[in-house]
């Protein structure tokens, strides 16, 4: 009656296999999508890919099997796997199976044509058939695993914050309101016919995260050194290249803290290192994307970050309003503009502003001994995309904390983390698709995130 | 102008840092929350603990500092670390500060006590300074990264697929929909005046993710092996101990792949091998949780899993009718009890139910060659808590896949995958909270996460 489990069948190599064993002159089986192909006298040369490598597979193959070699199509070769005189390997192959052909009426690309990533965002389902494309995803992948791998050996541990949040998200922008889509079941669910749809699932309004820094709070007051790599949304209407609705935010958090010193020290350390690990893994895949200048575009990693305090970057920009269109207002904070005017012009390395003017910033930021009317804040500013992420000690003093909230009951719970055992803690937020517009110079945040989001966008 | 960086002052270690070097006979300076103390003729012991072990440190305090050693205050404490007799770490105190008092008025614990999880459940932001919770934490964590690290190495490229989607989620359940909490936003961003508010950001309507597979297969179609590792969101009104409205699912997708038992093969080597891990890095952990039977909770890491067909565990369901609680209906599918008697009673292992009928399963699953009434799909079954993963062959063939898909637009470009360049996909969700529950054997879903959120609760 029962059957035993199948053992399965030794799977066929991946491209990126094949180019690390380097089996020269053994038969192999291989799989991909046909990317071009050159037509010679005696023979046809074929590229696939399969997506595990930008490195694409050179099939050497008969004229006759010309009509099974259409562009965009799946197809399976069996073969010899050879070196060329140049030592490039390929594979002479003796049959070839197509898997699934590829019309060319209404498919959106044509071989050897390179095309905007404007175009290539109109049909985000077929974006993985992109050369490009792939290479960003891969490398989006690799920095992920990088973080997490850091992040873990120096002792951090993941907490997965909540996307759905009752908090009153006070202060971040525009937010998202979830409700369930069945009408029917919100009238049964009702604990009063009153009260509005958006109360009636989880008894009280329920929104999407704009932050999960809150809930890292709590967790840290126990756990003490934790962090968050989760989505997190905003509802505002805008279509700038380095906003979503929905993007990834690494968050972290850590207790016994003095200062913020400590935490500048944390983001400095981890912004370095994780860069070079990825560097040395990906740097293929990053050539692949934009090879120009590759050695200046890093060359910030062996130069110290600068910190500028915000009466000095404000002094800064001052100085230099000629240049800039943004008007320059010490009320106003600083605009994207003067960001990466800062950073990038006038730093040259990545920089951190640091001391805020309190009125600037959130109420959950700890004002200084020496001057209550500065927060020990900062904001992390780097070349092309501007500000790539906020830090800050939090507010330890009950008392203060309490003054700087509303009377709203929602962050009650927030309040008495500072009654009951409190510690100080400090952390930040890192824009994740930002920091890969960076390492990539990727113009728009829409072309390094699988599934962008934006208003008036929302494919699949 | 410029400060240079700040190099970090050398951090007070962690207790897991602590036990790991074991530097006796040096001065150290450590930081915790108070768990308990004891006090003797001459002296104080005091355990605390800061979440980077499960293990207590033990503090030998002069008594004057009583009043210092407040049961949930946040300490900070120098001395000698030293070893018992029995070879314990302790640490010979001289100084102590309180960073955080403790008021027992209004706090939820008291020392000395053992609460229910329900209990500790009612003030969310308190958990982490229970220490099976901070367990629980750090098994989840430790487990997370396995998973990446083990996918990783397969060769799987992690995709973060939304959380926000424009598709009809059809068959999976009551959905949540989004919009933003703004009328006056909302009103400007209408196309046309007459919309609903629902479509007024994104054009159409947007809901929260119910499963991320299909954005998989649309990657798998380029980058060949692919996975996710994200929150999925139901809207049901329940109250089950293995549901919650926002969970975590592992989905994976493979591209070239020929039959279920691909499938079966990849999830079986997958579940033993991080499983192993597992044990491995976080017995200490498991074991702090329930130390109750670890052997024989393990034991079917060595066996193999059983396969039924749908028709064959339906028979068993069928034959034991008498010790069920539930109807027993070959049209109904299996229950939850009838999936728990099958793996728990019945096979003592984790076990596939396959080939199942068409009309239980999704339109996405390939029908059987050699019975078109059957789909290419599974349920994969665990002891405790049931289904823990649901896995098919998708149906590659373009005319029955939309011969069996509803005529509605949003999933278009769905049927397109298998129009251009189509190859087999096939691939399975694992529910990560039920995979946790059962490795740790925890009765309730809403433990097994920092955040629950399920029918009428939604806490912070």
């Amino acid at each position: 009656m029962f059957i035993n489990l199948i053992k399965r069948k030794i799977s066929t190599a991946s491209l990126s296999e094949i180019f690390k064993k380097c089996n020269i002159d053994q038969q192999i089986k291989v799989r991909g999508w046909v990317k071009t192909t050159r037509i010679m006298k005696d023979v046809i040369f074929c590229d696939i890919n399969d997506g595990s490598t930008g490195q694409n597979l050179q099939l050497v193959c008969n004229k006759t099997q010309k009509s099974k070699l259409i562009f965009g199509s799946s197809i399976e070769a069996k073969g010899l796997l050879s070196q060329t005189p140049k030592g490039q390997l390929e594979v002479k192959v003796d049959e070839i199976k197509v898997i699934g052909d590829c019309p060319t009426q209404n498919y959106p690309y044509v071989a050897r044509t390179l095309y905007s990533s404007e175009y290539i965002r109109e049909n985000l389902h077929f974006r993985s058939r992109v050369s490009s494309f792939n290479s960003m995803i891969r490398c989006r992948h690799q920095l992920t695993n990088i973080i997490n791998n850091y992040l873990f050996n120096e002792g951090f541990i993941q907490i997965h914050t909540p996307i759905l949040t009752s908090n009153d998200c006070e202060g971040a922008g525009e937010v998202f309101i979830v409700k369930p889509d069945n009408d029917d079941l919100l009238k049964i669910m009702k604990k009063n016919k009153d009260d509005p749809n958006e109360k009636a699932y989880f008894d009280h309004k329920a929104f999407l995260t704009v932050s999960g820094q809150l809930h890292l709070e709590a967790m840290a007051h126990g756990l003490t050194k934790v962090y968050t790599f989760n989505p997190a949304f905003r509802a505002e209407n805008c279509k700038s290249a380095v906003h979503l609705s929905e993007f990834y935010m690494l968050e972290l958090e850590e207790s016994f803290i003095e200062s913020l010193d400590d935490v500048i020290a944390t983001i400095t350390k981890m912004f370095k290192s994780v860069t070079k690990e990825f560097l040395d893994k990906s740097i293929d895949d990053v050539k692949r994307i934009n090879k120009d200048n590759i050695e200046e575009r890093f060359n910030w990693l062996e130069k110290d970050f600068k910190i500028l305090t915000y009466d000095e970057a404000f002094k800064i920009i001052k100085e230099n309003e000629h240049k800039l269109k943004t008007t320059v207002n010490y009320k106003d904070g600083i605009s994207k503009e003067q960001e990466i005017f800062l950073t990038q012009d006038y730093c040259k390395v990545p920089c951190f502003v640091i001391d805020w003017p309190k009125e600037q910033k959130s109420f959950y930021m700890r004002q200084k001994k020496d001057n209550m009317n500065l927060v020990e804040a900062f904001d992390f500013l780097i070349p092309q995309v501007g500000e790539v992420a906020g830090g800050s000690v939090r507010e330890d003093n009950y008392d203060i904390l309490k003054s700087k909230m509303s009377s709203d009951q929602s962050l009650e719970w927030y309040l008495n983390l500072r009654k009951y055992g409190s510690v100080t803690t400090g952390g930040f937020g890192l824009g994740f698709e930002r920091y890969l517009q960076y390492l990539l110079d990727i113009h728009s945040i829409k072309d390094v995130i699988p599934f962008p989001r934006w208003a008036h966008n929302c494919q699949m």
